[in-house]
């Protein structure tokens, strides 16, 4: 195995783990590392040396505090990466231009709000480096591309001689965090800023309330909190402290107050505002009964008067979203108040919901701000200017949008799921071929990755965000065009390192929860496993397990991630062997095989130690299994005639054991493996040899 | 090398990392992994398993809210470690005590002061676990003894059966965190915090003021970190978070506000209290001039009178640190009104120093609190009540304590100096034979490991504290005799994985230093490297390269720690082997050796070909060379005769150029393989066969 060890580490150098040449070659784009890719991109030979000297320079224009600050930043973090101290510390307006290796030109200072101008253009040559956009939001996204633009070889770090013309193709490209079901601190709220800016997400949007906690503080209503969030909430000065570290990065805070369902954590200081009698305690479990505010009570609407105007000042940003959905409408139908007070008006529970959103949305707009709500909100007689955020399909995408509604779509972008990034990223928000009208497309803002949160705490949610999110970046930000699945992969590799270098904790908590889980054996032999497993998808592992707030969320499915790179690395390996079978491919193939059984003694060794990964015993024997089936299919595949069916047939038990979920978990290399033995079948002696 | 990596492991389970019987025979301690060891452990057999049913309850006294929270928060980390998902979720006043699996008896709340009852006993056979303890502190600390003694085996998670008697040697165990050289935000003072509960430390030193910062906001003088802090301090309301969490945890925060020199950050805002006419910018580098207060102003008293009034009425402690180190005086000599003022009393700085802590000192007592000071302090005249913390050796140690002062001793707990573990841990504040009078010894209230803050930032200072500051905590927490090596290094493995899963990041920010320096290669190679070297010791590191606040900090001697685990394990298997040669050990030290020999061509492509790694690449070429030499060192040991000289002779040059330090690392298996090389050098057949 030392032999098998060095040679994957030397094909890994030439064709680091998603390789360079698997880009396939129809796709003619130069070897950069950019997420989002840039709207037009033009490489050429010649480079910019990074040395001491590396200096930043804003020459011209009024392009405000971001854009200073912003440069620094990059100095620290080219610094971070190439260990060079620069002689130049900050960036600021007495930074002499003249002689800067990046010079800034920036005509005004950028402006947070949707559509803002965010362009910029980016020219590199052997001597210096020119950025130039027209407000300060686009010098921000140059500096990210400029960023991504770091190469090293042996010889040293340099930028390629490049010219880059960019801009966004959605004006919406969000993340939302559920910050109810669990709560992430300011701390994880904000290293997800940092990652957000690397790859150009423009909207912060902060599932703030749900039946499981109240989670920003009101002073009107303190007891909100103090009542329903177990301790767990952002005071207004972390709030601010957030908000504040969002616009330094160009990034529009959306705060969520979910209504008039998702309300229990209202309830549990103001049980008088519900449809049905109190008390009301915060629920630890998900899902199960939605109690829902009483439309039929004034001072419901008193109370959210006064407690949206509060939040209507503090929050900065001209939208409020205040959800709208899942109303099963149980508590009014048992209410007979309410019932009463529908009559005769009113005839059903959803009309009573496009009652209570209209008058909600009426106060708000009297506040000056917009609403936002999910697709339910969208019924007869709703303020043109509400935003609708889709989450149950394109249709209601596109519906919203000839009803004259701006939209965002969310449907395809749910983080949780944890379905392949590939998965996330081919969903278009208007994919070739739409038909919509012209007026209709105006009002598709963009999209927003979704992260709710039942099974995530601040120890893992990076995990299910990262990388997958700068995916979905790039569909709301790169031309439609772009969307070779490969090149994503080999992409989204490196700009998962260097998000890590943004201080998420996506890779290395990881390896916190593999320690955990081998308790104090070394976690090698596990952690080649997690690289070819991930979680069950969709809504697999809530149905199957009693969740609540309180349960652990530490074993392997928890460490396994959307991204096994072993398997994504070995599905494209084994896909190119099949288009154009040559030793080479093969060869990667057999030594990953070949690592997979080598390591199986160890694998079962520590699982068999470890009382918490007793479970997980069944992936390990798989994953040994198939292995050597794929390496008897390379063997008939070598000797160049057909593989016995019987053999094949023999496999059948294997696969089918291999593809049951385990553990939460499922193992990924198993279709690949098929193939191989689907090859073998059809394997016969070449052409040239039947002709002799 | 298949063969092989299975072997290691194989071993690794019996005798995980540092292994269980690496004990020395001689010290019958049973096998559990706490840290600090309590005064008293009788362990039987018998276990308490861990399942779903475990619970937590107070049953007598008035424990305080402190307890409370400790036991929800043991419930958490038991839920995590284990995976199991309890049925309770949080210890109330409700919880009901008498079918608990663990019954907490407590006579009264905890005071947070010097000298408090910090005594616990702990009781756990099959059926159930009693934690009594006479004030909170002391349920505290055995809620953190209980934490450490879960067990895993194949069959489970369980406590053992075992009874424990427990209380510290000294009442001051303390921790520095220097935050003004490198700032060092809210979040990393919160995990240290964690990490000093679980090894029962309970004051944390915050250095909050230096030449290059101030950090800490002042109301009376916001200027302070307005124009001091380059926008990185503590607001008032993050430090109140910091002291109530601290507080949550037993833990005193004390203040240190350096003076009279070290007090650029002061005089940047007020550069009339300086000695010599301002302005004053912060330093970015380290040491140089020391400018220091004007203590001939009368402005100087005035203005620290009402700071002080400030902090005093800020900081709950009844202690505050006013520094008082590193005064060269050379200010004072060139200021001829300073110089006149003195006249005729006054005779030199040493005394002028002395009057001017005597003045804060009266200054700081009318506000009710009293000063702590370095060694510098100790001058005739000095208040009695000031505390002095001694980092220049023991001698000022006793001689503070024989004066009547209380003292603390940092000297040898130096955490920045990068010495071994070992080295701070058998560094007794009174070491066996110690002629010291009753009296005097009653004065030395205990010691405090110390982090300054030069070459740390938040990415790298856990790994500089821990696991170092827990074998500080054992040797002031536990009796004098504790004091193994072996066996504290046994110990402190596995409290460092403890360490890591309250959230402290020495383990995980490794890899991301070395994911960094690796480019997008795998790090598997480096990984190996950096487990056998360590940082320089001492100054050395400081004293080679021209450091500022903004260097980066992100080299191969920053991922190195002075903990390099293979190193020590090997360290220690040639140890065993030179003492009873047998073949099991011999077995290990040549899969050591074999290992590194079988990384070196995977770890020399990647240094050649990631430009951040070109200067460490003599240490990799000296690693392979010494594996080699020590290979052929026991190929003679296992002919039974002794070694030729000639071939000892050619091996000298290999030893000098593995000695030199490289990158600012050493390698640190260098003296094992001499000892192995002079073992082949003495070896000879063995008796019984000359006699034949």
């Amino acid at each position: 195995m030392a032999k098998l060890v060095l040679v994957v580490f030397a094909l890994a150098l030439v064709c680091a783990p998603v390789s360079a040449d698997c880009t396939p070659p129809s796709l003619k784009q130069p070897g950069l590392n950019l997420m989002p890719w840039p709207a037009h991109v033009r490489l050429h030979d010649g480079r910019l040396a990074l040395t001491e000297q590396f200096d930043i320079a804003v020459v011209t224009g009024h392009p405000g505090q971001r854009v200073y600050d912003a440069a620094t930043r990059l100095l620290q973090h080219l610094q971070r990466r190439s260990g060079i101290a620069f002689d130049q510390h900050a960036v600021t307006t007495d930074s002499d231009g003249k002689q800067a290796q990046l010079v800034i030109k920036v005509r005004r200072p950028g402006v947070l709000k949707l559509g803002e101008d965010e362009s910029y253009s980016l020219r590199i040559d052997s001597r210096h480096a020119v950025l130039t956009a027209e407000g300060g939001l686009g010098a921000l996204h140059g500096l990210q591309t400029f960023q991504q633009l770091l190469q090293s070889d042996p010889s040293g770090y340099w930028f390629p001689d490049v010219v880059i013309r960019d801009k966004p193709r959605f004006k919406w490209r969000g993340l939302m965090i559920d910050v109810a079901r669990h709560f992430e601190p300011v701390d994880v709220i904000e290293r997800n800023l940092r990652g957000m800016a690397a790859v150009k997400l423009n909207v912060l949007h902060l599932h703030l309330s749900d039946n499981q906690g109240f989670r920003i503080q009101s002073k009107v209503f303190p007891e909100l909190t103090e009542l329903g969030s177990n301790g767990q909430y952002y005071t207004q000065a972390q709030m601010k402290q957030i908000i504040q570290y969002a616009d330094d990065r160009g990034i529009i805070v959306v705060p969520e107050f979910d209504l008039p369902a998702h309300a229990v954590s209202w309830f549990v200081s103001h049980p008088e505002l519900a449809s049905a009698p109190g008390p009301y305690h915060l629920y630890t479990k998900f899902g199960g009964k939605n109690p829902a505010f009483d439309p039929s009570n004034p001072e419901t609407y008193r109370f959210l008067d006064r407690f949206f105007k509060e939040m209507a000042g503090f929050f900065p940003a001209p939208y409020v979203h205040i959800g709208g959905d899942e109303n099963s409408g149980t508590q009014w139908d048992n209410n007979p108040v309410i019932q009463a007070c529908m009559q005769p008006a009113i005839t059903s529970d959803t009309a009573l919901q496009a009652h209570f959103i209209q008058k909600l949305a009426a106060m708000i707009n009297a506040d000056g701000k917009q609403i936002i709500g999910w697709d339910e909100i969208l019924q007869p007689g709703l303020d043109k200017g509400a935003i609708i955020q889709v989450w149950r399909g394109k249709d209601s995408l596109y519906e919203a949008a000839r009803k004259g509604h701006r939209a965002i779509l969310s449907n395809g972008y749910y983080l949780d799921l944890l379905y392949p990034t590939s998965d996330n990223y081919l969903n278009d928000p208007i994919p070739p071929g739409t038909h919509l009208e012209r007026s209709a497309r105006r009002n598709i803002l963009g999209g927003e990755a979704e992260m709710w949160g039942e099974l995530v705490r601040p120890a893992t949610v990076d995990s299910r965000i990262w990388p997958t999110a700068a995916a979905i970046a790039e569909r709301l930000w790169s031309p439609q065009n772009v969307r070779d699945v490969a090149w994503m992969y080999k992409r989204l590799y490196v700009v998962n390192l260097e998000l890590e270098d943004l201080g998420l904790m996506q890779i290395r908590n990881q390896g916190v929860l593999l320690r955990r889980l081998a308790g104090q054996h070394e976690i090698e032999p596990l952690q080649v496993l997690v690289d070819v497993i991930s979680p069950v998808r969709g809504y697999q592992r809530m149905a199957s397990g009693n969740y609540t707030t309180h349960s652990p969320l530490t074993s392997i499915t928890d460490a396994a991630t959307a991204n096994p790179w072993a398997a994504i690395r070995f599905d494209e390996w084994v896909d190119r062997f099949m288009k154009h079978p040559n030793p080479d491919t093969e060869q990667k193939i057999r030594l990953q095989l070949e690592g997979w059984v080598a390591n199986d003694q160890a694998l079962e060794a520590l699982i068999d130690h470890s009382p918490a990964l007793h479970s997980v015993k069944p992936l390990a024997q798989s994953l040994v299994t198939l292995s050597k089936i794929g390496l008897q299919a390379l063997d008939y595949i070598d000797q160049e005639r057909a593989a016995p069916q019987a053999w094949a047939r023999q496999t059948t038990t294997d696969f089918l054991q291999a593809r049951e979920p385990v553990a939460a978990t499922k193992l990924r290399m198993v279709d690949a493996v098929e193939r191989l033995v689907v090859m073998a079948l059809k394997t016969s002696q070449p052409e040239h040899r039947e002709s002799r």
